[in-house]
């Protein structure tokens, strides 16, 4: 490292370190269970460091969100067991494996989220009805809401305690998120979820995406539902989550132009995309033996997220079977009754430090479900990706992934032996991949600010100006048919035309005037 | 300030420093004379600070645009004389003091700016035709481009030498970079120029922004006529100036929300705006003892911009004789023939600086002609602003502060002593005016990173990449009837009305079956 670069990095750390906490404000955390509250959690001790003062809310039935001394945390009760919330997530898994991905498992994954939000929507009104607790939150005085519009318990908090709401996602079924903030998204190249398009479209392939557009609307309105349900009973004046939602002051969006399509933002929303991936630990040394043993081989990074370490028995055979044939060793996070016969060159895990793994040089693939963590971890690491989609917006991620000839995609419900090691092959000895995935990962990683500091900076912006009013755009303030100007254009089609008209009827006149003096004339002679 | 803020500072300082030259590019300037250039200029020392080599193509005919020890200057032959030019100058200038704004006017702009832009393009093509300049320019190799595309020179070469273009620009008339970035810009809540509206609309108010921008089409092809023919002549496969600037990887855009109005964008646009008023000097020791001097009532800061320093005299007596009745002191950027009785709270000058003397606390109030710099340094400095729109962009700018309650408005073909004083005792004695720009400075200076950095760095990122492509929006690859899914749209239409017509057939078809068997039925019986 040159002394140039050591200074930067000094002169970066003392700048970051004295930027420190300036005004430190009170913030109501409303978070989501499950990885999404992965990322947040980094903000949320960002936030802590930097001096403001944090109640993080968590329902009884918290899978991922525990206690911290960094952070204060309130636990409410809610109207279902831990059983039972594991119990609609199972049924999501469950369908995975054995589904063919089509239409058909379009509405049933649509019907099992329903019945997943549906609980927690339950779980949500019980705090509003919590009133001790409601009453005590109040008279907190928090300056912010930050929350995950995933479920709608947070944006109702803020919109009752009147404070300005920061948005924290990676995005909402059905782009609600873009709905609802009034940002513009041209089908003709902005592509719709499960069309399964890129940015570039033939005539059929933006015909699709139309087709695909009305049905997300239509999707939309099923998803959301219980959500709108209680919002109009518990705000007259407000009749649908999307109304709700639209109000939020900042959109802290995990998105970056090198995994999605470039389009049209707005200026409240803030791109953080790969904020999950700055920070790296030395691995433990029993890892970093296995991982350093793997020689020029090196080795393969395998898990399916958070919600997902295990699978049917026979798919499981397909993997070992593909594994005991390669040369690369396997770190594989897998909870399910193992083989006998576990390969040598695999080595199962209930957990495993993921993007610590995928930052040693020797990590040769990724083998991902391709959630929105993985995949920027995978870019920020340039480790080419086997992709096998699950659920929700998996398969769109992945589909771009794909299309920059970064990664292979199999499906879970049909994978075997040589689908397996042929994509691996490919991805290990085709050159092209590693290449595409470096660059994608330079172009990523080469940003003016850290997307954590950016997620701090408008928090704090947020917090001390009350808001960002002045990057709210004005087509909040509009109808459908008055954003897309229909009633100027009808005005103007009726101005023309009755000028048209009354040209036409002037013509018609004078021509007749004309010819009836002629007759007339004719006559007479 | 705290030891925790010189901490902070010293942080930054060192950060930035050695941030310092990392990858020195070879980068040709083609700049646009005048206020353009004074900005552009804070970015090529910044540049050329950084250790990239600069060189800067100017014309023999410049006016603000001077050679340097920093950066390399090349200039090149034009064929119109100093005088010549100065006379179109002269023209736009003259009509400002004795044309009342209207459509009249803004067609007499119109015809002014084509003049003045048209022999500008004819020393573009001589540039062009210079086969030793250009052939030595293809030698040097440049990485990029730098330049305002108020002008096609810069473009044109881009594209000649096969470079990576960044634009740094206000805007262009008639909105045309946002044409061809492809930037959607609903009319709804978009204001178009010359409407005199702001974000929130009424019907009527609409309906005008709508036929405002039906008219805007047309100046616009008259504007860039020349431009478009130049183009089409130099590359057969581009044929208008919209197409060709198209290509640029990055706008750097002199923007910003405490200021414009809140719309979408698009991921290569970089808003810069505020980036002149960041540097700022001591004032010369007579200077300050002349605005220390002002006392409790302060003083007043007067130019129309660096084009503008003269106005017809019984236009200036106006002026004069309502400074004559102000305790304020007043520093006017005048260069006309000052009256024998110059009052003697003003002083006349014939160059200030502009910047330094808003900075200064006793600044009451800026009269200015509402260019962008002039108004990004009312705005960072907090001084309310008493404006004179003079031509161009000015009138819109002018609106947007007079809507935010931050200046008051008077046009210069009809000013009177009498109203520059009522409009002078408002801006210094009603609180609001300065309590709002506090405020609107406020949310300027807040800002996750200074523009110079931003600029700096996207234009850096540009040469490491060699583009931006992951910036630019697939949209660029459609033509008008395939962005708005017009053809997709018309499709289903078709598809729609031929099921219907299918289906009414059928109806008919098996009603007459239904009704004929019916009158045999009868008819048999």
């Amino acid at each position: 490292m040159s002394s140039g670069v050591w200074f930067q990095t000094l002169g970066l750390v003392i700048w970051l370190c004295f930027l420190g906490p300036t005004q430190g404000g009170k913030i109501l955390v409303v978070p989501i269970d499950g990885s999404h509250w992965l990322s947040m959690k980094i903000l949320v001790k960002e936030l802590v460091h930097r001096g403001h003062e944090i109640l993080v809310l968590v329902p009884e039935t918290s899978m991922l969100i525990h206690g911290s001394e960094k952070y204060k945390t309130e636990i409410y009760p809610v109207p279902y067991t831990k059983d039972e919330l594991e119990g609609k997530i199972h049924t999501i898994k469950e369908a995975v494996f054995v589904n063919e991905p089509g239409i058909f498992y379009l509405f049933q994954s649509v019907q099992h989220i329903v019945d997943f939000t549906m609980i927690q929507v339950k779980g949500c009104e019980r705090l509003l009805n919590n009133q001790s607790l409601m009453t005590r939150l109040r008279g907190e005085g928090f300056d912010l809401l930050l929350t995950d519009p995933f479920l709608p318990c947070g944006s109702i908090l803020a919109h009752t305690f009147s404070i300005p709401a920061v948005y924290f996602l990676s995005s909402l079924p059905c782009n609600l998120h873009l709905q609802a903030n009034r940002c513009p998204s041209p089908v003709s190249y902005v592509p719709v979820y499960f069309s399964e398009n890129t940015d570039v479209m033939t005539f059929p392939q933006r015909f699709k995406n139309m087709l695909m557009s009305f049905l997300q609307s239509y999707i939309c309105k099923t998803l959301y539902a219980h959500f709108d349900d209680l919002v109009s009973r518990k705000f007259g004046d407000i009749t649908t989550y999307k109304d709700l939602i639209s109000h939020g002051a900042i959109w802290l969006i995990r998105y970056d132009f090198a995994f999605e399509w470039p389009r049209p933002l707005l200026p409240n929303m803030v791109l953080i995309g790969g904020l999950n991936c700055a920070k790296k630990a030395p691995l433990p040394a029993d890892l970093e033996e296995f991982v350093d043993g793997s020689g020029d081989d090196g080795f393969i990074v395998f898990t399916l997220g958070s919600m997902v370490s295990n699978m049917p028995e026979e798919k499981a055979k397909q993997f070992f079977d593909a594994f005991r044939q390669i040369p690369q060793r396997v770190l594989w996070r897998y909870t399910g009754v193992p083989p006998k016969d576990v390969p040598k060159n695999v080595r199962l895990m209930k957990w495993l430090p993921q993007n610590d793994l995928l930052a040693h040089p020797k990590a040769k693939v990724f083998i991902t479900h391709g959630g929105t963590h993985g995949i920027y971890e995978g870019i920020c690491n340039a480790v080419p990706m086997l992709m096998f989609p699950l659920f929700g917006d998996q398969s769109d991620n992945v589909h771009r992934m794909v299309a920059r000839g970064v990664a292979e995609k199999l499906t879970a419900h049909d994978v075997t032996t040589e689908k397996i090691l042929d994509a691996l092959n490919k991805l290990i000895y085709d050159k092209s991949y590693k290449e595409n995935i470096v660059k994608l990962s330079q172009i990523h990683l080469d940003r003016p600010m850290e997307p954590l500091d950016l997620a701090v900076f408008w928090t704090e912006f947020v917090i001390k100006h009350k808001g960002a009013a002045h990057l709210r755009v004005a087509a909040h303030d509009l109808n459908w048919i008055q954003y897309h100007s229909l009633d100027v254009i009808g005005f103007l089609l009726i101005i023309v035309l009755t000028v048209l008209w009354v040209m036409i009827k002037c013509c018609l006149f004078f021509t007749r005037k004309f010819f009836s003096k002629g007759t007339s004339k004719r006559k007479s002679e």
